[in-house]
This record gives structure tokens, sequence and C-alpha cells, in this order.
């Protein structure tokens, strides 16, 4: 079998390079099939690989020598092309690599999605997919932050393509929600009334209607079709829920007398299952949807986890043609 | 002192109206400044007075036939004279009544609000103020779903709002910020960027710029201002990543072996402590505020005690004297 190749920018990213470095490491102690290609600054990852001992893992180094900064106006991409994210994305379009792997600025990387790989065709939009452990097992919410502003039109071919990228997720039958204010069909601006209108009409039964916020975790369907702003306002909510949740949780137990803190103890396993299981870094990154290759977006604020992870993520996606299904759902 | 008079729609909310009426006694066993008065079915409420021994109360009672359906179209109240929700917003109309306090149709008690008691001068949109146990005590959003679509004059006005709300609530001093998904300037859409514009030319160093989903709880803002789409998505989100977080919780200890269990026993109080401080009952209900007089709004899904609390924090808003506060800053 060929190696699924993944073009990774070891400097983007809030921790860059080291944590890019360990997680691009880890994915190959792990997975035989997968080659990497660091993206960055020769010399320095050079010396870091030494470092580390990795000169056998046999990882490519190919040199950028500019760094994209993380607060960045994400057009200005377009001109740094000797930045480890530009390098990146040209080996993915280039056929040189089957994926690209960033934690670095988002609007950059999707820029780079945009305009250095391109487009699928028939789908106007691309959107950053997120997936949650849920009720239901998993659901996906898209879009998560790519685009501010969009039309029916843009919701509507979101619902398409999350139905695709629950279908590759393994639910065979997934159902599709619209995030808004209410059930009813009437709720929400303009552009939500005419978007529930036109994923009835194309998704029929897979389209479950409008849905709230709370069914995001909590609710009967499998993907959530949102704009980028309101997508980006629930994602970001939700983390900061549940941070504040748990450090309100370990506050309390440490301050509960000694029978909580044995109580604590007891608990430790399981409250550790539970971390890891709300753990962004185990989800590993999120797909921009709607490229013509598989781009894979990790937190900036990633450790060597989250990057092993997002590497996984993305070499699945390679390996189980994502971009093949959502093509051929679009006609391409 | 004269008592504080309100009015209670006892035929509001999905449990209505038992828990409405079992509200209404528990705040007068606690408070002896209040004074109910329920808006019903007066023959019904008049026997299930009797049943709960509850005459002693000195409970008023006014009577309304009708019962305004909780997923009716709102607009529909205002040829809805009858209802228990018109009836009780008349009674504040007509200085019968000090404040308003409804756990039914959100929309419809709005209705009411705007069109029957009336918008104070100057306030371009009323809000629904909600607000949350944070890292810094306690945030206030708004709005969190009376207006899907808003302009940016509007969401300026709604952080005067909110920083009168946060001085109400004993904060002398509050940051106001505007629910977006950067902190940079010009992120968001037209509306937020404008927004932003007009929030730093009149609030000046109260103003702290944009912030994201995560500020909400644990931020540096005390106020969170949002057009009430974006609001509602996050309030709900909220609710349903700590019922699923919760709830992933208890399964986990259930499952977790008999030292486990121990362990969930010995910390139960905690947990209680950390449910009570997350149970939206405990908060009681939603002040819109830009109107004429106090009105709350009480969770649909409301218990007796989230009806107590309701009723608490609209006597709170009578006797600190929140509307004169609002109005006078807006020069009316």
């Amino acid at each position: 079998m060929a190696l699924i190749k993944i073009a990774v920018d070891a400097y983007g990213g809030d921790l860059a390079p080291d944590v890019n470095i360990e997680g691009a490491i880890s994915v190959l102690n792990k997975y035989s099939e997968i080659k990497i290609i660091l993206v960055g600054k020769e010399e320095e990852l050079k010396k870091k690989l030494k470092a580390k001992n990795a000169e056998k893992y046999n990882i490519q180094i190919v040199n950028a020598d500019d760094v994209f900064p993380m607060s960045e106006k994400p057009s200005l991409i377009i001109r740094r092309k000797e930045t480890s994210l530009y390098k990146a994305a040209e080996l993915v379009k280039n056929g040189k690599a089957d994926a690209l792997v960033s934690a670095g600025n988002t609007g950059a990387l999707l820029a780079c999605s945009l305009f250095v790989i391109g487009r699928i065709k028939n789908v106007s939009r691309a959107a950053i997919a997120t997936t949650f452990p849920s009720k239901k097992g998993f659901s996906i919410l898209l879009d998560s932050g790519a685009n501010s502003e969009v039309k029916p039109e843009v919701l509507e071919s979101f619902g398409e393509m999350g139905l695709e990228y629950a279908k590759f997720k393994g639910n065979s039958d997934p159902l599709v929600g619209l995030l808004n204010v209410g059930e009813e069909e009437e709720k929400g601006t303009e552009i939500q009334k005419q978007a529930n209108k036109l994923l009835r009409e194309k998704l029929k039964d897979s389209f479950a209607g409008n849905v709230e916020g709370r069914d995001i975790l909590l609710g009967d369907v499998d993907v959530i079709v949102a704009g980028g702003f309101e997508g980006n306002i629930a994602l970001k909510t939700m983390e900061g829920t549940l941070k504040f949740f748990s450090s309100t949780l370990k506050e309390n137990i440490k301050s509960s007398g000694p029978l909580g803190l044995i109580g604590g103890l007891l608990l430790k396993k399981t409250f550790n299952k539970i971390g890891k299981k709300f753990d962004p870094s185990e989800i590993g990154g999120a797909f921009i949807l709607g490229v013509k290759n598989i781009v894979v977006k990790a937190h900036g604020n990633s450790n060597s986890i989250a990057i092993m992870n997002a590497i996984r993520v993305a070499s699945e996606g390679v390996e189980k043609n994502l971009v093949y299904e959502i093509s051929k759902h679009f006609g391409g």
C-alpha cells in the first residue's frame, strides 16, 4: 500500500514547533502507513529531530523560512509564500502530499485551502466541521467559524457536506438539524427561514428541522448546520462552559474536607476518563470541508496529543476518501 | 413600607398552575414585604389554594379564563386579552401591580411588555438579560432571545442597559464585551463591526471590546452584549453542555465499581452544591430590560423554586428601582 503523505505546518500553533514534532513522532510510532513531511525552518527542525533521536523515523523536511503569525490578518497569507503554512499547502496542491495539517491561524489556513488548494466543484463555500462527543455518540457542527456571513444556499450546502461527513464517520442514516433559536419553521432571521426551506427540499427526511443550542450535545440530530458566526460562538461557549464547570468541580472537591478529598481520589479514574472524553486534544482537529484535498485544522493551543490526533484524522480522511465522497455528491 | 405587588401569570409555564402557586406560597413564607396577585382561572386557583391550606397568605386572585399556549405564535397574544398573561400585564400597566412574572411563552411575554406596558423613552428595543455564575462571580448576557435581528445601534443600547443592570447587581465598575468570533475589531459581520465602534464611543473605558463564547463564563467582562439570535444560541448551548456533562459524570460514577460509588457518596454534598450553583432554577428568571415596569421571564419548565426565585428577583427590581436607573440613563 502506498504511504499516506501528510504535510504538517511545523510552525503553526501556539506551542510550535516542539509539539508539532512530538505529535508527528507519536504518529509514526503508531501508524506505519503514514509519512510525515514537516514544513518549516529546516536547520532548526533538523536539530530538534536529532535532539529527540528521531532520525530513524525518516521524517521529510521541506524548508520554509517564514512563519505566519497567529493573530495576523488572514488575507495577508497570500503574499507570504515563504511561510510554513503556505508552503505546506503548495505541497498538497502539487501532489507532493495528500493532506495538510495546521494548528496555525485559522483564517490563513482557510485562505490557503481555498486559494492554493482550491474548492470542490459546485461547492460554494468551505466549512470547518467540528465533532463532539454527544448523547447519540458524536455530533458534527459545521460551520464552526470559516464564514461570518452566509446565504441560505450556503447553509443548505453545509447540510449536504455534513451528511457525507457523518456517513464517512460510520453513520449510515444521519439526521441534520439547522441551528436556530427555536424549533418552529418561522424562527430566526430571514437567512434561517430560507435555509430551513432549502434544507427540507434538498435533504428531505434526512433534515430534522430547526434545533437549538442544547441539541448540539443533547439532541437527536447527528449534524448541526450553522453559519460560521453562530457556529463559532456555540463551539467556544461549549469549551468555556466545560472548562468553567470542571474547574469549579475541582476547586469544590479540594475544599470539601478530608472525606471529600478521599471521594475525589476514589473517583480519580472516572474523572480522568470523562476529562479525556471531553478533551478537544482527543478529537484532534476539524476538517475544512469543501476543499479539493484533505485539510485538518488543529486547535491553536494544541499539545502533541492534539497534533498526533489531527494527523491521524487527516490520514483517515485520505484513506477513506472523504474528498471523493463529497465531490461525487456535488456531481464533481 | 408599602408592599411590593407582583402579578404572577399563574397559567404560564409547562408545569402551571401548580408550581406557580407553590412558588408564590414559598415567597410569602420568606418575604413579608411581597404581595402576590395570581392571574388565571379564579375557581380553579381558589380550589388549589384551599387544598394547599394557603388561605392565610392573603393571595389576591384576578380572574382570566384563557391561557396562551407555550408554542402559539407570540403576536397573537394581542388579540387574546382574556389570557392570564395579558391580564397580568394589564395589572402592571394600570398600576395595580408593580411587576410581572411569567414562565409562559417568551415571545408573547415580550409582546405584552412592549405593547401593554410599554418601552422606556429612548430605548429602541427590549432585551432579555440572563445572569450566570462565572469566574468573576456573575456575568450578564443580553439579549438572550428577544430580538432575532438587531442593528448596531440596538447592540450599543444593550451595552448601556447591561451596564446599569450590573451596577444594580452591586458591581460599581462593570466591564462590557461584545459577543463575537474573535477579539480583533474587524471580526464578525458588518453589524458587529459597527456595534464595536459605537460601544467604544459611548461606553469608553467600560467597553472591553469583542469577546468570544468562552468568555461568557471564563472572561474578564461582566456584561456580554449579543443579538438575540446568537445570545439565545449561546445560552442554550451552555444549558445543554452543563446537562450533558453532568449526566455523563453521573453515569460514569454509577458504573465505576464499588470504590467509585463510595467516592460518589463522599462527594454527594459537593456535587449538590455545584448542582445548585449551576441550576437555572436558583437564578430564578431574567429581566426583560427596556420596559417601563419590572418584567421577569422565568424558564418555561420552571419548578416551584424557579418561580419563587423569579418573584424574588422581580421584587428586588422593584425595590432597588432598576427601571428608574435605566430610564435616567437614557434621559427619560
